[in-house]
This record gives C-alpha cells, sequence and structure tokens, in this order.
C-alpha cells in the first residue's frame, strides 16, 4: 500500500530545478522544467516525472515515442509559481527527473510488461509518477502498476476518443483500446470514472454507449460545450469522490489549433484556457499519477504541443502541491 | 430537372468506404475518406465527391490545385457515424469519389467551360456533388451547371470576402470576382441568398454595399461573432426556405489559426466548433451541391486545413445522409 | 513639444499606399501595408510605421529581428478600408514606411541610444510612430523618447508578461526589464497605466505585486478572461482617460495557436477576434506611439504571427484615422 | 515456377499512365505516375507498384507507413520516356498501381504473414512486383515470397545498414534484421549477393563482417567512394551473374542532404546522379523484384526524399523496359 | 540599338549597397543585395534587377509569383567583393533594384504584353536587367523586348527542361513552351544558342531533337556531368561568340538538394559550386540581359533556393563588372 | 600545464554511453551519444562533451543558443564504433557530457568571462574538451582558455569565413571578430595554423589578406575544391607539425545543401563526405581541443544540421581514440 507522502518527508523538498536566475533556461541538458535527473528515488522524492517513449500502439500518425524528449525540452520555460492557485510548486513538492521507462519499439506486450515492472518500483517508493507518453496504449500497463499497488482506481481520461475498442484486426493492443482492457481485467472502478471531450467521426453508435455500460460516466465534446467548463469540472468532481484516481490526459482533448502534433486529431476541440478552466477546479483529489500522452512532435508547430503538454503537466504539479499545502488527505 | 434521388435508388447503398478494421486507415490509394474511385456514375450513386483542382484565379498565395489532393488524405480519418446527428451516413448514401474535373492550369475561361460541361455529366446523372477546390473562381462554373439543371439557386457562401468584386486590372476573372458573374449571369436567386462570415480591411464600404445591393443577406463576422451560431444558423435556414441552395464554403471562413492554408486569410474568424455548431443546425434543406474551396495546402502545418476541410464535407454528408433518413423533400 | 498634426497638415494626405488594382498585391518591394519608403518625414507625414529589428535582449527563443521584414511581408494583404470604424483610414491620415531604425546587434546599450536618438527625430517631426519590433527590450528607448518629447507617459501594456523585472544575472537589460527600468527612470506616469494579459507560470507572487506597487493597474489574464473584453476596454479606457498614451502590444497577448511565432509563449491567451475587441474600443484616446514587438519569424507557420502583427497594426491606424475624422483632440 | 512473361502478353501494353496533355499532372486520384489502380492482375500486366505501408520495425524515426502516399504523390512528376536508355518505358511494360498490402500496425509477425501471402498472390500471377515500403522490415516478407516462388534469390541491396543484426532487445525483427533472418532460413543465394554502400559510426567490427561470413559481397561506402560509380555497378553486375536478383534499395543508401527524410540517417552518402550511375548500368539482369524503403515522409522537405523514391522506382521500370526491349532472357 | 554604357557614364557608380558596417545587413527594407530602389533610371545606372512576379505558367507546383521578394530578402547576405573574379562590384557597376514589372495574375497573354512593355523602358534606357522570376513563361516576353532593341540574340539556357513545347491541352502559353514560340517568333538566334543541363523523365525523345532542329545545342545533364564543368564552359562561350547573349537559369538546372524550391524539379542535378564552376568561365561575353526563374519560396528549407538565386543573380554582376573593369566590347 | 592524461588514467575507460541494446536510442534524457551527464571530473575522465549555448554574437541569424541541445539530440544515433579508422571509440576514451557553461544572454564580454573561467576548470583537470556552440564569438574565451593553459595554440579552422574583422559598428565583438581578437592577444600561434574553405562574396580582398598577414596559411574553398580532399588534409598536417592545436569547425564550411541550419550560409561549399575525408587524415595531432559552432536548429530540416555536427564531433572522438590506441603523445 502507498505510504502517506506527506507525513513522511521532513522538512523543505529537496529536489527543484535549476535556478533560472544562474543559468538561463536555454542552457543544460534537457529534463521535465529543469529538474534534477535522479533515478535512485525514495523518501527524498514526493513527484516523478517520467518519459514513457512507447508508440508502437498507433494506428494512424506514428512518432510518440519522441514526445518525451520534447515535452522535456519545452518545460524549461516553467517557472515555479503557480499564479492561479498562488502555490510555490517547488516550495511543497521534491520533484525530480527519472528518465525514460524501458520499453521495446514493434513489440506491444513486452513493452508492457516492462512498463508496469518499472512503473511499480516508483510507486512502491511512494513516489506519485506523471508519465509522458509515448501514445495512450501505455495506459494499460500503467493501470496494472496502479491496481497491484492501490487496487482498482477510478479514472479522469481527457480525451477525444473512448479508447474502449476490444481490437483492431482481430488483434487485442493499440492505443484505441487500453481501456477496455483495463476495464476487463478489473483495474478501473467505472463507478467513479469519467470519460470527457469525446468528439470526431465515430465507428457508430456503440463507441459511446460501451464506456457508459461499463459505468463510465461520459461527457461528450458537444456536452462539455453546451456545459461549460465549471460545470464539467463540478461532474469530474462529484465523480470521483474520495477515490484513488488516475487522470490520463490525451493530448488530442485539445482542438489541434492548439496542439497539432498529434495522432489522430479531431476538430471542434477545447482551447487551453478551457482545460486549465477544468484542471484548476480538480483540487482536493486523492490522485495516484498522471499521464499526458500522444504528443507525435514531427507533426508540431514552434513546439506549441510539446508546450502545452509541458504546461499541461505544470498544471498536475500545482494541483499536488495545493494538496499538500491545504493538507488535503483523502482515501 | 434533376430526378429525386430518394425514390429512384432502391436497396441498400451500393458504394461506401473501404472497412477500417480490415486495411488500416493509412493505407491504400487516397480517395475521400477510403471511398471507391467510380466515374461511372448514375443510379447507384447519391453524391461524388469531386475534385475542382484549379488555381488560376487566386490574387495572392496560389497553390490550390493540390487542394483535393490533401483533403483527400487528410480524411482517411473520417469514420461513417455522424454522432452529432446521430446517423450512420454510409447506411444511408451510396457516395463515391469521383476523380478530378479536366481543368487547364493557366486559362481560366478555358477551364471555366471544361468544368461546367462536366459538372453538367454529374448533375445530369442525378447525383449531388460536393466539389474540392480549387480556388473560389471555381464557383461561376459551378453555378453555371447548377442553374442550367436547376434554374436559379440560392446561395448560402460561408466566407471571409464577398467574391462580388467585378473584375482586377480590368479583367473579369479571379476568385474574387465569380459571385458577382454568378449574379449578373442571372445563376443565383439571390432573394435567398446569403453571405456569412465576412471580415478583414476591404477596399471600401462599397465591397459590403454591393452583394446587398445584389439582393444578399449579408452577416458580417462581426455580426455573426454578436448574434452567436445558432441565430447566425436560423438566420440562414429561414433565408434559404426552399430554395434549392448551392453551399460554398470557403475556408477561410474558419479561422487561420484552426486553418491556416489559404490563400487571403483573415483574422478574427471563426472556430471550428462555430462552424461545425452552424451546419449542423441546416438540416432540412434542399441542396442541390457543395464546395469547400481555397485550402492550399503548401502553407499547412500537420494538415490541419485540409483535416478541417475533410470534416466540413462530412458535415455536408450528414446534413445529406440526414435529409434522406428522415424523408425531406423540398423544392 | 509635439505639434498638433489635425491642425497642420492641410488638403488630403500625401502619402498612401500602392493602388491593388493597378499592381497585385504581391508585388514591389516590400514596405507596410506598400505605403511608399519615406525617411524625409515633415509635415506631409502623420504616420510613420517603422522598424527596430534588435532581438539582443531575448532570453529565450531570439530572432526578432526578422520581425519587421516579415510583418511588412505579410501586411500585403492590408486594404485601406476599416469596416469595424467605417474609416477609410488612408483618406484621413498621411501614412509612410520610414525603414528601420540603426541597432547595434549584440550591444543593448548602444543600441538602446541609437534608438532612442532616431526615434525623437521622428517624434521631432510631429509624427506618430508605430515600431515594429524586435524584442521588447525595444520599449525602454522608446519610452525615453516618448518622454524627452511629452513628459511621463501613460503606458497601455497587452502582454502575457510584467517585463518589471530589474535584471537577469546580476546585468540590467533584457526584454524583460524594460517597464522596471522606464518607472525607474520616470518615464511613466503609472497612475494611468495598465498592463493586461499576464499569464504563465511565474517566478514568485511578487512578478504581478511589482507593477501594482509601481502604481500601475494590473489585469490578469485570468481576469481578462473573467472580465470579458469589452469590460477590459472600458478599464483600460478609464484608466488612461486623457493622458498622451503609448501603447505596446507583445504579440504574446495573443495564444500560441494564434500566434506561435514569440519568444515566450504562454498557453491560455487571447485570439485574435478578442483583441480585436479590446482595441476597437480604444478610439478617441491621445496616443503618442504604439509598437508591437516580439514577433520571431521563423517560429511561424503560414506567416500567420506575422500576419497577426500587421493586423494590429493596421487596427492602431484605424484608431488614429478615428481620432482625425472624429476631431478628438486631447492632452 | 515464374512464367516468362514476355511471350505471355500479346500486342501493346493494356495498362499505362494517364496522358498528361489531357489533363494536369496534379490532377486526380494518386497513383503511381498516375497509373491505373488495378487489383485483378493476370496476364495484362507485366509490372505492379505495390505499397507496403509497415513501419513497426523502426528502430528510431517511425512514420514510413506513410511512404506509399508520398511516393505516390510525388510519382506524378514521371514522364513516360527513359532518356538514359532511350526506351519508351509503357510501350514496352503494362504497368499498374496494385494498391497496398494488408499490414497491421503494431504486430509486426503477423504483418510479414499477409505480406508474404499477398505478395504470393502477384508472383504467382506473374507479376513483378515493385515495392513501396515501409521500412526495411519487410524485405523479409517479401523474401519469403520470393524464395517460395524462385528458390533462392541473388540480392542487390544499397543501403548505408547492412541489417543483419539477430534481434534488438533479445526479440527477433525490426527493420536491422531482415536479412539475418533471410539467410538464416535460407531464402538468400549469398554467393550471388551484394551490399553496397555501407557507413556510419556501427557497433563494432563485427557489423561488416557478418554478412561477409553469411557469403555476401560487401562494398561500404568508403570502398565505394573509392571505386566510383561504374567499377561499383560492374562488381554487381558480375556478382549476380545470371542469377534470379531482388534488388532492395533503402533511401537511406542516398545522402540525407538528397533525402533526409529516412529513419536512420548516415552522412558522406551518395548523390542521387551517383545513384542514377549505378542503377542505369545494371541492365541485363534478371530481376525478380524490387522495393524502396525508408522513406518516412513527415521529416522531408519539398517532397524531396519521396521524389528520390519515385525516380528510383522509374529507373528500375527502366530496367526492365530495357529487358523487354532487348529481349533479354537469363535465368 | 543599345548605347555602349561604358562609353555613357562618367565617374564612379552612383548607385550601390547600404554599407554593412553602418546598418546590419538584416535591416531595412528589403532590396536586391541592399542597393536602392529607383524606379527613375537613365545615364546613372548599368544594372537594374528587376521583379517579374508572375508564375501563371507553371505546370505543376506554383507561387513562384513570391520568387522576387525571397530572392531579395535573401541577398541580404551578399557582400560588395567578387573574390573569384577580384573584382569589386560595386565599384566597376551602378546597379539599382528596380522594383517589380507590372503583371495580372491569372492573364499569361496580357501579362506577357505588360512584360515587355515595362522591359523595354528599361532596355531603351541603356540598362542590362537581371530579372527574377517568376515562373519561365517570363522568358518570351522578356525575349521580345530584347529582340525589339537588339534583333536576334543568342540564348544562353541553364535548365533542366528545353521549354520548347509548342502547347499544353491546346494551348499556347506555359513556363514548358516560352522557347518554341521565341524561336518561331524569330528572337533567337539558335545558331549561337545552347541549352544545358536537361535531363529527368520526359516525354519522348523528341523533346531533345526539337531544339536541336531549332538550330540550338543541346548539353544535356548526362553529357554535362561527363564532360566536366570546364568543357561545359568551353563549349558554351564558342557557341556564342560575340553575339548579343541572354542568359537565362532556371534554377532546376541546380539538383533539387541544393535549391528544393521550385517547381518540376529533376534529380542528378548539379551542384551549387559546378554551377559557379561555369559561371565563373563565362566572361567577356556580350550580355544584353540574365533571368533566374522558377524559386517558388513555400517549398525552401532555411531560404535556401532563394540564397542560391541570389547568388547567381551576384555572379551575373560580377561577370558584368568584369567586362567593364576589363573594358570589354563586344557586338 | 596539461598532465600526460595517457599515462594517468588506469584502466578501462569509466564513463561511457548507454547500451543501445538494453534501452531504445530514442530514450532517455538527451545528453550527447547518451553518455552519462558527469559534472564532477577528473582522473576519471579523459573527454568532456560541452555545450555553450550563446549566440549573441550572431550578425544576421541568431538562434545558435539551442545548438548543443539540438546536437545533443541528433547525436543518439552515435554508434560506439568508428569503422573509417577501426577503433572502439569509447573503449579507449572515458567521455562525459559536461552539460553546458554558464553564459548571460545579451552580454557578451561578461559572458566571454563566464566562458573562459569555467573551461578553465575543464582543462585543469587535465579533460580534452569538445565544444558545441553556440555562435562563433565563443572561440575567443576558448583560446583565452587554452593559451593560459597551453600557451600559444596552433589553429584548425575549417569555415567560410575568417572571422578576423576587427569590430562591427566600432564595437569589437561579434562572430566575425573571434580571431582577431585572439591573434592580437597573443593567443595563436599563427605560424603553425591554417585556415580552410573561405568563400562567399567579401567586403574586399583585404578579406582574405589579412589572415596571411598574420602569420596564418589560407585555403579558400576555390583552392580546396581544385586541391582535392586529401591534399588539402596533408596540408593541414604539414602545417600544425607537433604543435598544441585547436580545431574549430564552422558548420558553415559545410554546403547548406547538407548543413542548411547556420547564421551566415555560403554556397559553393563542401560534401560532408569531403568534411570526413578531411578529418579522417589528421591523426597524430596533439589536440588540446575542439568545437563545432555555428549550428541554428531552427532553420533546419529533419535535424539534418544537427546530425552532421554530431558526427563531426564523433570524427574529433576518433581522432582522439585512435591517438590513444596508437599512443600518440606530442608537443
Amino acid at each position: 500500500m502507498t505510504k502517506d507522502r506527506k507525513t513522511t518527508r521532513q522538512g523543505p523538498p529537496k529536489y527543484g530545478p535549476a535556478d533560472s536566475m544562474v543559468t538561463p533556461r536555454f542552457s543544460g541538458v534537457r529534463t521535465y522544467a529543469r529538474l534534477p535527473h535522479v533515478v535512485d528515488i525514495g523518501q527524498d522524492v514526493d513527484v516523478a516525472v517520467i518519459g514513457v517513449p512507447f508508440d508502437t500502439g498507433g494506428t494512424y500518425r506514428v512518432g510518440a515515442r519522441f514526445g518525451p524528449e520534447h515535452i522535456r525540452s519545452a518545460s524549461a520555460l516553467m517557472r515555479p509559481y503557480h499564479y492561479a492557485s498562488h502555490v510555490a510548486v517547488f516550495e511543497q513538492l521534491s520533484v525530480v527527473d527519472y528518465g525514460d521507462l524501458p520499453v521495446v519499439p514493434g513489440y506491444i506486450e513486452e513493452s508492457q510488461r516492462r512498463i508496469t515492472k518499472a512503473l511499480l518500483e516508483v510507486l512502491r517508493a511512494g513516489v506519485i509518477p506523471i508519465d509522458l507518453g509515448g501514445d495512450h496504449s501505455i495506459a494499460l500497463p500503467e493501470l496494472r502498476a496502479f491496481a497491484e499497488v492501490n487496487g482498482k482506481v477510478a479514472l479522469i481520461q481527457l480525451d477525444s476518443h473512448s479508447d474502449t475498442n476490444s481490437a483492431y484486426f482481430d488483434l487485442p493492443h493499440t492505443h484505441g483500446t487500453p481501456i477496455f482492457h483495463a476495464v476487463k481485467e478489473g483495474l478501473i472502478d467505472t463507478s467513479h470514472s469519467i470519460q470527457v471531450g469525446l468528439r470526431g467521426p465515430i465507428y457508430s453508435e456503440r463507441e459511446y454507449e460501451i464506456p457508459r455500460e461499463m459505468g463510465m460516466d461520459v461527457v461528450t465534446a458537444i456536452d462539455a460545450h453546451e456545459l461549460g467548463m465549471a460545470a464539467v469540472a463540478d461532474r469530474i468532481a462529484a465523480r470521483v469522490g474520495n477515490s484513488k484516481v488516475f487522470l490520463s490526459f490525451d493530448i488530442d482533448f485539445i482542438d489541434p489549433a492548439y496542439a497539432p502534433a498529434t495522432g489522430t486529431p479531431e476538430i471542434g476541440g477545447f482551447t487551453t484556457w478551457e482545460a486549465q478552466s477544468i484542471l484548476r477546479r480538480l483540487g482536493g483529489i486523492n490522485y495516484v499519477g498522471f499521464d499526458v500522452v500522444e504528443v507525435i512532435p514531427e507533426y508540431d508547430v514552434a513546439e506549441n504541443t510539446s508546450f502545452v503538454a509541458a504546461n499541461v503537466v505544470y498544471e498536475f504539479l500545482a494541483l499536488l502541491a495545493r494538496n499538500r499545502r491545504d493538507g488535503v488527505t483523502k482515501g
């Protein structure tokens, strides 16, 4: 079982970003937000940003294996204070860049095993992971690890696709199937889970019925545009309640005008301000982990998509920092 | 006169897209939405997607001749079910990719003749065309064909420019003049026509007075932003009533952040969600044809603009599929 | 002291753009909006568009030295009538492209001296400058010139950053420090000044306290999104009142989806329609000068960012043209 | 056994490209060189250009699944006469675009099975395939098909890598291993096979010893630069003699200045003129098939790489056309 | 008849580039090589660099209308001394940027008339023009002007295409036909003319027979690669002898690795060093004019192609400067 | 004085690259060639790859501050064996990535001080630095450090510019002046120094006379093309003899077709094969340090330029590895 991190680490955070008043932000070996690259993690670390450069699950465009590199690169612009929540992130949290988990390009099941195994080491050290995909197929090995440590977890999925297909071409694993398998394997507490942002041409009405039949709440993009972001956030928060939560953010939740570099874009999406408006209302939740997936940098312009992803990670950090500041303990 | 397609075709649609559960969407010779490339069309075809790779009318950036190719490429991501209207598009409609109409690069009047002649063959087969431009100068030969078969048609023009100039440099035809000539030639029923989205620096106040003097309704972008998309859609629907309608969608209606690859962009435009919000409210109209024009792929990023255009075409298909499903017969 | 331009120039404007009905807009040596390149300015000129190709102040991405070139290039699409304010810009104003001010790449203090000196010549000729940056460090030498001629000026700063740092690496001048130095040097009437759009991860809460302590009003992006653009514009207008005003527009005020080509982007920003909505409500103000800064063209797609900047300049011209048409005389 | 195509097809070729004097080269659905897309092939077809959009074998950059699409697009510029060999290609050969072979993205062994099976249908129809990759892992299923029909074949491999690794990460199949497995499975007559162009940093001296130990001749890039292209071509021709030959052209044989869009580029490579100089000297050889692989279009500029690949395919066609014209029958 | 410029202009050149030791090369309104933009030319001008932004003749890619702008932009890097010929270019020649000739986009015959008429004014002022295309269709109106003033001229054409087709689609004018019409109109002294660099797939053997039958010498790319550049240059010089010469440089003479941004590229081309090696051996020739055509900037990388073109223009200037320095008077 | 590293380090190298058979080359935090990032260097390190992200010296294009990041990224493709010299690089040398030296963007003299000081720490640890620029202005602080430790050093400069200007705009330091100042400060033993590859339009004949007057040998690009690479290499080797040598490689030595991403490109340059042909003949020289400068990644295509630079660094490593293997001790 996960230790309660808040109580074990004493004193100020051990790890934080390089000081940009001493060396410029464009200098140095690129890690997330200029954090130290630390692979030996234990009590001194609260959160680890971790690359999962796997993209064999991509069914259309590919190249998300370079996602972690480019999100790290774009994250050099992150500064330490999150104004919207008035929190100095790295005064609350000890955060490191853990590097990348091992994967085998071209072999999805072997990679799943390696990802789960490696992620378990992080979780067992009591560290909250923020994973940088990679395509969305990594959600399955992530959820296996989360469930192994926490039991079933609630899922907040911001995404334009449900990812609850059972197979493509009679073969089980792609970036369109992880949630199907995770539910089938009993890794997700669907009664406290929610998918938000689904849109685009689909195969049939069944695509959105399936997650509902699995027990999840579904807020399509059409619904979300009509509800407004505050109401969407309220619905998410109400849904997950006190559960242990894995928040998975598929970058294609964001409209391709804002985040073009992704594998299966859908128009009619959300602005970054809308995404921030949701995320910033999701404080006080008992998170066990996060990911941001489906950034394919070769399709980007001016690193816009990687920069959006780097900011999404920063919002995750701010949520955790607020929780710690506010003494939130749930679950 | 156009036959009533709904009553002539019996049984299920003959033509539909390749099954993406059998071959991946990125495979095969690129046609719109993986539809069969069929040039011998008759009773078995309801709708034909048709390239019109002509761009000699461009007055600033050029290269829309590659528009059809890239819209086809991006359309590989279209799936068969339109969730917003709950319609399985290709269960209602038999749709083909007809290939491209003949054009002569560099010779606008000769190309106009060839386009009209070729389009007439399609119309006389009772098939509804969805044309992929090309620059907006193709609207004139299109309207000549529509009027030849249907008499005057009502025009819904979503565009940031009125295209009602009479000439440039004392010569009559460019992508800024087709509506002028079409009105002058009596091809458009201006009393049921409407232009929406006009904006940008213009030459003089006359630019927006001219279409109004021609009898058209004009909703500038400023008006549209203030009215909201639902009211704009209502105004369009009320305007066209039971007329036979040609809907012409200039991609520069969409803001360049969402659709950068166009010839004469204007800022302060509309999001794709706003465009969808209008189009999805335009059901039950008696369409005789559609086009989407002014995509210049060489200026694109991540195929965003071509992808928007492919989705606009998909919205057109959904309107027709809904009409058929709902037994709409107008005109 | 500045002469009142309205009363000195008699008759129609001497200088205006090339007629795009005679030569196409893509032809000719590129100046802003196809205006004549005139360096000998006096009574015949109301407004000068001026390049300031300096970027040594950039702390992250660099290359704004090519900003003036690309804004000029994109401005070929500007037409002479501003529909939103129903003003024929160049019937009201005599406008020229003055070329670029002298700078020394790599030497910020020497460049500041040369910029101020050269700008003073323009101001002393009674001409209102619209400066094309260049990075935001040029605001300091601009303000020195404005204050020399006008005394303290009020500042309207649309920007995602406050630019009120005192130093980086113990050295005083970058694009993050000009407003600090300008206030310290007594160039700005902070009691009538306002910063709008501040956002992004910051170093500490102090970043936004500093400009407030300096006496300026600060509207963060979060505030602005909540207030709406009309209210923001009202607040700006009320703030500056009858002061002499320098309006400085950092292109990163606009969201990177709309304006990717900038040095330190921040997500959660504003659309071009929102920017227009503010600017168009800022008529009747006593402007002494403008700039648009931080365009780094090499990061652009389809010249989108340069095109936004060219349009922002056009909005400035429209404000001045309206003022002249309406006989506004303030200050 | 393969039928002798030369004697079975009577009369002029049935299939050839669209006439570019009737419709412009940029128009129409994109097939290789504007050839008809024909899937029902038999006696009327000599050569089929075939896409194999598989890229799960890529170990660094990925995206070769879009290779066939882009090579087809760039091939619109191919004209019918090969001046260097004074042959009217399509007067000698009946050529079609067969579309793409079935693949399952993410599953390399299943894809290999489907590729081999589908290719066998082509070979058994007596048609010579020219395959458009895809990554180089497709060479294994190709060679399985060739060997099934022809027995062991000789290999001409123009490539900067030997592709004779046995495994990566203890797993057998990537684009670096096909030749290892093909040799091990007895598909290649190594005594008449040759690899040309090997270069770049390697893992150890063993990398070039392995293919030699397998019995192949190896001409490194250093050797080739010193020998000159004519001598290289002579060595190839002498090596293969009268064998049945599969010519596999990895686009990274060409220097990345000429062909940037590839997965594992190596500097110090060959110009297109050098490649043409080799290929044009390889007439009179008994080819059973060809491929061009490793084009990853997303990394391209101005379609340069796809255009090089389209030209390499054209050189293959010219070799076959010359053979037929000259009545060459070998093997 | 052309005046002998050498004898009429007395004293040092009136016009030369801005001093890059005073203002940086990236500053100022972009003209060729930072030369003054002068439209009133007479005795004080030896050479005028002139844009001809016309591209309606393009049969594949289009957009050469932006060629003059981008060649001017890239030419900012030109410095005043040509080391290879040890000549201070602007100490010998008075050179201006004349701006662009008038064209009508979309109307080729009208544009030809305007181009010829405008060019005649330049020629009649005794000024040698260096034209920046635009597509190669401009060669016809150029040659009409040259012949009007000089009688038949000899042509040196460096190009990968002969451009001697008579028509496309039964219509006479494209960028593939200007030399056909020019010869037919008797504008070219074919007995002293030469085409160098022809290559690529062609329509038939006739393509290269036609220019030979017209009386021109033809050096294909294959010939040129075998002869070497020195021998090619000797053959050109011998061919033109003392004729009045128009040198037309199609940028596709250069290999697309070096000059990707062109409309109908052909692989197997020439390096820039090879092009320089030819041009630098063509001193002492009696030039009446030059052009460089077919740069389509939107397909460029890092302005490479525009930069090559700017350098080709610089080589032209050096040839003229050497002629003047050396007192060469021919014809 | 530098210790003789060969004799001090005992046993196998402590530091080498991550094993690409264990984790894929695209994974992990990016360091040069997947080497460990080590800042505490001493006896265990032979060579340190070091970023110097400074670009305030750039006089035209800027952005070389991102050079180290992108060279590191592209270097993931480096494998450990250098076939041309048959040396296993990391079996001979212990190599680390030292990260970046401290710089202050916008302040060249302060940055020079910090660079020299930081580099001295490396040199005094007996470690040979390979510096990744940054623009060429870093050569001055590098040479100050080399001279402080070694006395005057010989310079091998592969470059298209001499960089021996004394000033721009009356100010002393840019990327065009470092060699002037270094010679003036007595840091370079010009009698054993050589500049190779100079070309392009220059300001005057003086540009190439100055380095010769300083005592250096100069081989222009024209000379080098005529001599051939082997002779050039021999001339370099003979020139430097037994001196302590700093080899500075400006990426613009390479032709822009091969290396487009640089600040002041010059056509008529060298291929990567030609560069390799020179470098591989420069074994047995007593190197004290290296750099590769002027990579501006934002202008790149497919990381080609960064990849060339990564390979140039690899050639440097191979030279040092050969020296160690061969027991070379000079000076």
